[in-house]
């Protein structure tokens, strides 16, 4: 990027333009400080002394969306970036941006999600921050929670069980970069109901009331996972969604990554609605799914545990990492394989 | 506020009305759970587990003023947050919004000023995010910071140093409830240049060079301070002022503060342009001060080793906490007494 350039929508949309931006600007001037997992391991949060630290903004437009809102939206994303290093969700913190003009019927709205969202997860936002802006093109609010966790019982459990298999392991949290060849890919249920549910409403378009944002905090059923064990690396496809997701697990641990196209759960409407509005489902942000990398022995367990679970009810192996390979490729339907690369962006603008 | 009614710049900008804002809408949502230093508690910053936690958006406009910046103003908000319990600064986290358009020789400039602050206060961002939202009136960038924090040496010392003269005192934080009558109230420095920077940044009026926003890290005259000891008591007077600081301290801590109003350090610059531009100097927000309020024993002590420190050289005691009243009084120059009522609100819009 040289010095005229400006930021464009691209660079918020995860992917390879963002990633740019982060590598050649954030890192050089944020970058450097030796933590126990730090910025530039660029994993779902950070760890310091030990407590787990995550903050993440939201913008998404608009506000209210099927199956959401923003404020589901922040809770959700910052327990969720927590959970999957195997953290338990301590507190969280919230910082508001207001837009003037705002109706208060609508910041009641998004606070009662936000209220619902903690109960469901079990954690709660002790501290915050108000600030507004003049009426413009916020689009009503952004709100960043940010949020610290700690160890549990679970995750100890669940990394003596994958040292049970692999001697060698020595990460004290589930990282992207643990993923070895032959670990197998478990996703918890489908893909693109998020991105195209904010997708329709962006653009005033609506599938009957079908497709909902799968936005949802999953901290509960990664517990249920760990009680099992044998988790190595863990990630929420958001921006960007599995294309991205895989591609970054690809690329920090080394390895490749094989999907069996026909093991991808996707809703037949997100399917319908996707080819229609012209974007792929498995590179569009979902807020309600994970994917995870599982010692092979372990795998059938873990996915069991997962489909007992509300939100994990539609979980399928999809894949396995794989030293044959070194990108992440698909094989197709039809028998052959194709390189699934990393996003340019998420083609939904201000999916989150 | 009923249901009708929206969001106002005034909602954003501290005193009253803000504060009816957390206590008619934030309160009853998100209020509620029992942390060492929870919500309802309204301090700088949160404990939960014995982690200092904090979260503060900033949307300051101009972005670039005189003596700082956005990115300066984030990260010393958060540390001087976290650093006014007592706590000592351990990480960082940033939530950038980026408006599409902004040159990144901006963001360059804002990430230069963040890494300088980081330096000088010895803490660094370990995990961020960045979401872009499109050309509007964000007038450029928002940013966010939490931070951590965890208790020190110092501030061990300062509490045993307090319950030498208090016996009964009980908090195992510098919290804004614990002044009692008699506690000696000292301000560290000057007040209301950083708000008449901003407001003269935005209203294109220059003083010549000499009216500079005091934004800096207060980190560690704040461990000087406490390894004197004798600390009960300590706020960064930012929205609102002095004023509102002084009012939030009262309220909490159900005493009366009787303040000298020729012992408050106010530049003759900063008082002139205050006539200009119509503002109070105790009303407006100020970034690199804080207030104590100290033991009276140790009084003398502590302004003794704050005034050794560069960011404390000009402070003074003003005043002190009284039961012959219950609220915020100023002794006049000319002898009379009168009140100094909590702010509407910040009389400079987006201050921080």
């Amino acid at each position: 990027m040289v010095e005229s350039e400006q930021v464009t929508m691209t660079h918020g949309a995860g992917g390879v333009v963002m990633a740019k931006l982060i590598e050649e600007y954030v890192l050089p001037y944020l970058g450097g400080f030796k933590a126990e997992v730090g910025l530039e391991v660029l994993d779902d949060a950070a760890v310091v002394n030990g407590i787990v630290f995550k903050s993440d903004s939201h913008a998404v437009r608009p506000v209210f969306f099927p199956g959401g809102d923003i404020g589901k939206l922040a809770i959700s994303g910052t327990v969720n970036d927590i959970a999957v290093l195997g953290a338990e969700p301590l507190a969280l913190a919230c910082g508001f941006v207001l837009e003037e003009g705002l109706p208060f019927r609508e910041l009641k709205q998004v606070l009662s999600s936000m209220k619902a969202v903690c109960e469901q997860a079990g954690v709660f936002v002790v501290t915050g921050d108000t600030k507004v802006v003049e009426k413009g093109k916020l689009g009503g609010l952004v709100v960043n929670v940010s949020g610290i966790g700690c160890r549990s019982k679970a995750l100890d459990h669940n990394l003596a069980m994958v040292r049970k298999y692999r001697s060698s392991f020595d990460s004290r949290w589930i990282l992207d970069r643990n993923l070895k060849a032959g670990d197998q890919i478990i996703l918890s249920g489908t893909v693109g109901d998020h991105g195209l549910a904010v997708l329709s409403a962006q653009e005033g378009v609506a599938f009957g009331s079908s497709i909902k944002s799968d936005v949802k905090p999953l901290n509960h059923m990664i517990t249920k996972a760990m009680e099992i064990g044998g988790i190595v690396s863990m990630k929420d496809p958001t921006r960007g969604g599995l294309a991205n997701a895989l591609n970054e697990w690809s690329e920090k641990s080394k390895v490749g990554i094989l999907v069996h196209e026909d093991k991808i759960p996707i809703r037949e409407d997100v399917k319908v609605a996707s080819e229609m509005l012209g974007v792929d489902p498995l590179e569009v942000g979902n807020e309600g799914k994970i994917i995870l990398g599982v010692i092979r022995e372990m795998a059938e367990d873990v996915l069991k545990a997962m489909k007992n679970t509300s939100e994990g009810r539609d979980a399928e192996v999809i894949g396995e990492a794989s030293n044959s390979l070194d990108l992440v490729a698909l094989k197709t339907l039809v028998g052959g394989k194709r390189i699934l690369p990393m996003p340019i962006g998420d083609p939904v603008p201000r999916i989150c």
